[in-house]
């Protein structure tokens, strides 16, 4: 670990592509030594006592939210929910109108998700606020990329040098988008796995390696991160009907033997059963899936506790 | 009270049907040594602090989501509300997947309310959590006849061998069913009143009364609870009109003569004024309606004390 | 200050026409002796520690329920939202019967939006919580006019004797109407300024000047607030198009220069950019609105205060 000889200095978390491979492991560093929190028998800490942080969600989300949540209050930060159906976004305010206005009431952090992408980065050179971007478009998703890679260093020992196979609808995969950057500025190699539609040539240019089946795609990978299949693009060119996606990219028993022997199975959730992923997979003894969940609220504890507190690290626990 | 030699071991609290009479009493005596707090100016207190509460809500509902929360923040347990609508069980995730990665976020419990009878069962029996079922379907509300046991006993003075009456949508009500349950265990004697449709003689079954007149059910008990006519079952065969209603089974001014002198008017909320109740009576000195819902608070505080603390003692306050 | 001599008795904050000149100087200097804690690092404080509030809102909002929720989250307060939508509204029980439920759950305070004017006063009436009145149909938004008032006093040194213009459409602002009577009670003089359909001769029985065009409303003003257009009016006999409204009532570079030099513009939000206030005159050096919403939570932080505590003073942080 180099805290000693590290200082984080963003305002921001936007995204992986703008990180630094120290500041990815320091990161994950913090998160792993914020997990312990979450074995006790009391989940409280008071570090970000007096801080407040509010969720701006202009997409439903369960989990993110959620976890965002848990990792605020376990923190004994407040936070305060606004989704965008309930909201004044109706009555036809900007976003950066309604983030200063957060800003205004003094507000500490603003978790951003929105369907648009690079919204989070506009908003970020606008406010005063820590910005996380908790999902923009199809663009990133930073907070699931590190907790990917948090869950991969715990299980495979180390987060450098691995084969690394990303299955799915990589074009519109904001996870995928977070991964990838990250996984290459750590020496990674990333198969890049799906249908021609889902997965264009173009991405090579990120230093990742295109497959259009999953013998080439898996083979001797050590980690098989499944994206969700949005079953909202079926039939519109991007791949015909669930039965032919399933038959060709789904991750089942037969498919995973071409990975190593010691592969994990990654999934960011939620999961279509029997499409992207079998069940038996799912459940099975090489899946992390919840795994990945629960570092999920330790990567977020790590990031709001180091823009919160500018990175200081005396009393992190 | 029995607390000196009984051991709660249960993980969740699905229902009424199988707790034994000693685990019933245990619970409406934690809720009462807890009830104290209440009252207080400052009403908190650190028992839980550190345990977190996830309400997992697929039916909308103010009353019983309030309830548990102000219980959960009065013992200082942190609250997390996921309502279906906003969350991802629109994106086809499954009700087990979406509790498997509550449990893995740390959380302590989970408390459902689902439309399909059987759900917060199928959920306990697959996670760790403790789970807390808030109704489901027709089936069974358990916290809401623990608050009705405790409101009676309170206003009796007893809690054993009353005659009780039960008023309404029998056929629907998972009120109805976990408070003939309880109330059975307890050696109650319970009628249930109300038109053919909604009470079937089949209910003699668990020991109940079945009658199809308010006159004779009401006649000579200590208790009257009447139900929430369910206005969405109207002229679908189940009864004609609100008005056809109201004019036989209303509990008012005149059927409640029926009752005895003494006799206490319940209700579990919300109330169709006018309806399956009139307003004087619901009003009037012998209603004890607000009485269950401060009970509500008490019991649920009692309910997440026993299962997050695993029914030790020492520290009730 | 006259805290000395001076006894907060009301249990409710309904609206500013009720309140004496003394009152809402009070309610404006505990705010701005609450102001400090929001500068602070740790933004929180025990004063309200072990009370509750729910927000009960019959119409959305974002802004207006976050600053309440983060003011009384900074005094240590537990605060449960409960929106419409989502609630047993929809199963048509009474507003009346709700609060009570909510009365009987032992919470401290209610704050109430809806959508029909008078509804929090009969709640009031009939309830032993404190109620705020968080904006009642065209009729009071009291907390909004308080956290106006503290801004005009912090930029101009004073609260009494100044020309003030009310721009928009005053006849269906609760806004409006809270200002204007807390306005008059401070001996300050009000220009009401729009078109006739928003802006009827009869607001002169408030004391008020009315006028027609902003070169004569605007004349001389210390202090310009800027309602918010509401759009749904357009078309509706209100105003024919927001061209024809903003060529002739759009508060902008031009119009602004009627006012003082020195002239503050305010604006309760959320804006209609380019509309009602054009985004130079918004974002520019004489707009103080991101003032206002700063104060918002500092008022709201003393009128919870004064209402859960009784005004007492001993220990304000």
């Amino acid at each position: 670990m180099q805290k000693d000889n590290f200082k984080w200095n963003r305002k921001d978390l936007l995204g992986t592509y703008d990180l630094s491979k120290e500041e990815i492991i320091f990161l994950l560093d913090t998160a792993k030594s914020m997990e312990e929190v979450l074995n006790r028998d009391v989940k409280k800490v008071p570090t970000l006592r007096g801080k407040s942080c509010v969720t701006l969600f202009y997409e439903p989300s369960t989990r993110t939210r959620t976890s965002f949540e848990l990792a605020g209050k376990t923190r004994s930060a407040d936070t305060i929910n606004i989704s965008v159906s309930a909201s004044s976004a109706v009555k036809g305010e900007t976003i950066l109108d309604s983030v200063k206005n957060i800003e205004a009431m003094s507000v500490d952090c603003v978790i951003i998700r929105h369907n648009n992408s690079g919204v989070p980065h506009f908003i970020a050179r606008n406010t005063k606020l820590a910005v996380i971007n908790a999902g923009d478009g199809s663009h990133e998703h930073p907070s699931q990329a590190l907790l990917d890679l948090l869950t991969i260093r715990d299980y495979k020992g180390t987060i450098e040098g691995l084969n690394i196979a990303i299955v799915g609808d990589i074009l519109h995969s904001r996870v995928a988008r977070s991964n990838i950057f990250a996984l290459k500025k750590l020496n990674n190699n990333v198969n890049l796995v799906g249908p021609k539609t889902f997965v264009p040539k173009d991405f090579e240019k990120f230093g990742a390696n295109v497959f259009h089946n999953l013998e080439e795609g898996l083979s001797g990978v050590d980690v098989v991160m499944v994206l969700r299949l949005q079953k909202e693009r079926m039939g519109k060119c991007f791949y015909p009907t669930e039965r032919e996606y399933a038959k060709f990219f789904s991750v089942n028993r037969q498919s995973i033997k071409y990975a190593k022997e010691d592969a994990i199975i990654m999934h960011p959730g939620p999961v279509n059963r029997g499409l992207e992923i079998s069940s038996d997979v799912l459940d099975g003894e090489k899946s992390v899936v919840l795994a990945q969940v629960t570092r999920g609220v330790a990567v977020r504890m790590a990031v709001l506790y180091t823009l919160l507190s500018g990175g200081r690290f005396e009393d992190s626990n």
